[in-house]
């Protein structure tokens, strides 16, 4: 497979090569670089862009000074490095005032910070020419269901996520607020757990015009959902303004593999669904290919390198396939007797009204239901075409 | 506990007690009665209402007159037992026409068909007396990625919810259409799989207007995901038109037990949902309290009526402990304590700009975030509450 | 691909192809042929064998005039195909009498009933020549912790197949049994759900040394396992005695799809097993390649034998990048450094006894546990490697 | 309820009351206290008993002296406090060292490091009069097929835990030891995923008859599986040794929620089990009641003592409750109707023969299946008893 390079838009967020390895039962097995450090090595191996955490570059609590000086050594190594930052984000979970969640906090003074925390961030974020700005709420939740009135946490995270928003109009900032859902993990249960709960949510703002999703392939598949088909309702919406990928093996903790040592044939119509659209045409995905994962606590730091390679090598190689199979006539004959492309065609013909339908004899009084139940949509033999393509 | 009345407004589908237990791998246990006799014995255990299929009541492919005589001897049996149908819902997922779908299916005609049987439902539907039309698209969906596409779904989704939407509204009838989410099974993937998803659809209907919800305890639950947390976000998007109460044990198969016996420490919360609120106020539901389960297969008619007995039991009994829960100083301390009704206070102050908010430093530069990671909010001592009362 | 031949050793159940699609929500699909119909068709597809249910072959409550018409045909068929009928299993499960279970039914005379009609098919198993006597408990379990005493159950179930299996012996046919694990569905939980319990289970027999397993991909992945450590440790135990290989996504109903249109990265390894053995040698599986899925409802009859084909063929891609797979240098150099075959090396040394392993105080004392915790095993790219091969 | 006393027999593993409440996600946000400190308010609190990691009370690479200096200090103080030591285990899972296992790490001398700091810890536990050493690997496993030799592993395993117990004999420990199951987190696979897998694997051990189970509900549930049915195979293979007993919300991450505060009916029948046995009698659990769960990030030192009374106060009223339920003459005659107890009677009479059992046509030839396929059962009616019972 040929070499990434900057016009494949490949993009890393820094926590994933700087994951130290550190987990719920052990202790760190790699040494952190300096930010810098990280994302010169990535542009070395054909990256386009970082992302990051605020505190991913600058310890939580540094004073302005400190903070200043790390921002511009690593906007200068970034800038040297030929990188775009195209996304930052907040860490709004780690530090213990955040246990009960930052917008969604119990707590309103924990609130008040949050919001203080993370327009702070979208200076940042501006500053540094990002595009996306992802909110992930990983600790806006609970445990137990006593405990968070749901629809004033509701309210309370509308009341944040609009403020952010109107901040990023007022201040003319080019920038698109993307929601990351993630139905559990570390909170028992998660507000806006999966792709469908963010539309929901988003569709009650007030600006909700520049926000939209950054859905992860494994959050989705932790609910046991098809991410797919996830992007695909983002897309439907006119949602999806960024995307997390990662390799996720059923439901379970999250475990932020590769791209594509998960669920390799949904990954493989991922791509194809990125790089090549719907089979019908519709809204199509123009952002960051961005790789939201952790190296494998075994490896060493020749190990995250290798990681962060087969993220890029894995994507360009699905999508080489996805071309073929798309091309391929065979597939498009396929297409044809499933009827996949019938799909697109509206149930009402044009101009017909519901008065003419229900005048319709053929759609209903004289159609043939068991004719038509004993159609051949040939769905298994297309899939195996996609395999055959996938695994060549 | 006491007998439940029609005030409780208990209803049950047809199709539940009516379950003659054949399922993927055996045959039917029970007999089949006639649907009215269901209904009867429904009123006597104290039910409110019932509802029903198309075909729970008239065979598919029956002539006119033979479909004009069952549902006047259905709606004189369920008159004469003081019953309401409260809603009608139509069957789009049993003949093999509807093998790939009804309103998505990638065969035309057949979207056209599904069309015309369901609008000729709705008629039904209104003639019945019901305020309420559920949609559960359990075949709209797909095992293979390659084979549906999505966009072209969901465009069709919409035509089709649209089309009925725009028939109840010229027809003037007081329906609602409540849709019904499900992640799975019986296709691989459904779409609008979780109570998000439907919320995220109805936000890009034109007739989104009467267009709600119908969430189901195990359906939700089959995605791993929060049922009352479900409810909740519905309330709060005003869309929650109906329920569908039932138990279910962990993520598997739709087990459809009865509400309760599935996770009970979930099922408490919804009923505290249902009955007494949000604790902060806000939406409220109204609706029927509506069962949609299977009595097990190894039951005959007799383990069929203690099944729908055992359902009304339930809530009630949880009803009745998620009064005293709320009552309960002892609660009503712990909730002050976790900061419950704190969440209720907006973030920021009424008046309060966002210049203001970046300008106060007790919000930011001079607030204590290690002191404020240190409250003790009591959640489990809470949660530990809500347990004494669940248990007595 | 190359096609299929006996020498692959393909079987299939009758009960796969001849699956007329009805399921829980659903009718029948497809049209049920004759049994000799679904065998013939098998074997020009490049089959080698095929098994069956007794009920799948004669209707249950057969006379057994015709019953013995019926056999007589089929295995005419089946012999003149040129077809191996290599397992023969009992339906246990379908008929309401065996709602509670067949071995562990409440009831005793079900007990009775069912032990009889397994006898009798242990009879028909080796007049029909097969080596494999299949047993799947699906009714073998509840869905109310109250209403299943688990020892007693377990007693029936030891005493159940201590009984058939020591029959088989008595009678001196040359039948091994073979137990299917599922972890639930028809039943809210079953006995033996895994590979592991079905092991536990069988250490406690009398006669278990004619008892193993066949493990079924999407029975384990129903539980979140991993279908290929669970064939390892039958293999490792000495009791994997057959496979039912199928295709299963995540975590739900049971699906029952195509080999390989589940989890395809788990495909390639089970196959990598299968036909490879482990790394470091040691017990292998060379029984039957045999497939319990089932086609798609949406299909036709012609898609139920595009379905048939597209096992077989994935296996036999799978089999030939999995050989080139260990083959290649690249791969053996990392197994190196992963240290796959150094784990085949015991702890201790030939001939060290414990005295000497704690007087070594290079194990412990002198050990640098930091430095050993630095070790790059380079698992990731080990990993890529394999995708590599997988997918061209 | 009452207030739990030695007599109760609870114990708590110390990193429970001790968890710093650093997560995946997150910082600590609860200080440490010395190991004495946690065990003294446990005993304050009703415990009976107390349990402990080796690095739990002296960090890893302590020496020697370090060592015996701490290890003094805890002895004395809970001696003082009138506390047990029951149960003694070894951290093979935070250091870097162990990234890949610890008995089936693919590196030699991480496994005899592994064995070695396994071997000491036994000398410990015998000296602190622990009656059991509990054994969880969960590094034992791997995230990718590739890089395991499952067979190799297996045998390593084998060969380790055959060494430790094969110690214990020769040293005349009065220890047994007990293996942990869980199916993944940390590692994507562990080996020994659940009970089953578990007692398969003690089945092929050599020093086997002092190796049995530490079955943790939590555990068994995040693999779907029901955790009574777990502990009911452990006591009928005579190998339940110990319990870990939490509380888990479905399939996700490891909750260690308090017990009772996830699938509370599920607890209720895991109570009833212990205290009461099973229906038909049989083997019964007489170890210590032990709790292994993690107070909720959200708490401070207040809310962990209540979250360490919690645990007791739930089994306490869970026991009362069984009692009631069991002594329950309706209980008892739905006992009766559902045939619980008749599952106890063997299905072959006492000195009844295989050729009789064929010749007794009243079994077979002569019975009504169909008939017997309508025995009412009416579990669900026992169902709805035994939650009258549970919620009172």
């Amino acid at each position: 497979m040929r070499t990434p390079t900057p016009q494949d838009r490949f993009s890393f967020g820094l926590w994933t090569v700087g994951w130290t390895a550190r987990d719920q039962f052990g202790d760190a097995t790699r040494p952190a670089l300096d930010p810098w450090e990280y994302a010169t090595k990535l542009a070395e191996l054909g990256a386009w862009g970082v992302t990051f955490h605020d505190d991913d570059v600058v310890p939580f609590g540094s004073d302005d000074a400190e903070r200043d000086r790390i921002h511009s050594t690593f906007k200068k190594a970034v800038d040297d490095a030929g990188l775009v930052v195209e996304m930052v984000t907040t860490n709004t979970f780690s530090h213990p005032v955040f246990k009960d969640g930052a917008f969604t906090s119990n707590d309103r003074s924990v609130r008040r910070f949050a919001l203080r925390k993370i327009l702070r961030n979208v200076d940042l974020a501006a500053e540094m020419g990002a595009e996306t700005f992802v909110m992930w709420g990983g600790r806006e939740g609970s445990e137990y269901d006593g405990v968070k009135d749901v629809n004033a946490a509701l309210d309370r995270y509308r009341e944040g996520i609009d403020t952010v928003a109107g901040y990023i109009k007022d201040k003319g900032y080019g920038l698109r607020i993307a929601l990351e859902p993630k139905p559990n993990e570390p909170r028992g249960d998660i507000l806006l757990p999966t792709v469908g709960h963010a539309l929901g949510f988003i569709a009650q703002l007030e600006n909700g015009d520049i926000v939209g999703l950054n859905p992860e392939t494994g959050h989705e598949q932790m609910a046991g959902l098809n991410y797919t088909h996830g992007l695909a309702q983002a897309l439907w919406s006119d949602k999806l303004f960024h995307i997390d990928l990662n390799g996720q093996r059923s439901i379970k903790f999250d475990q932020d593999l590769v791209f594509g040592h998960g669920d390799l044939l949904s990954a493989f119509f991922t791509v194809d669904l990125i790089e090549n659209g719907f089979p019908g045409g519709g809204p199509t995905y123009t952002g960051p290919r961005h790789f939201d994962y952790k190296p494998s606590r075994t490896e060493g730091m020749e190990g995250v390198w290798d990681s962060a390679r087969a993220n890029m090598a894995m994507y360009l190689g699905l999508a080489e396939k996805a071309k073929a199979y798309r091309a391929d006539p065979e597939v498009q004959a396929a297409f044809e007797q499933a009827g996949v492309l019938e799909l697109s065609r509206p149930t009402l013909a044009e101009g017909e009204t519901l008065a003419d339908l229900l005048a319709d004899r053929t759609a209903f009084e004289d159609f043939d239901a068991d004719a038509a139940g004993e159609r051949e949509y040939g769905f298994v033999r297309l899939n195996q075409l996609a395999i055959n393509h996938l695994i060549g």
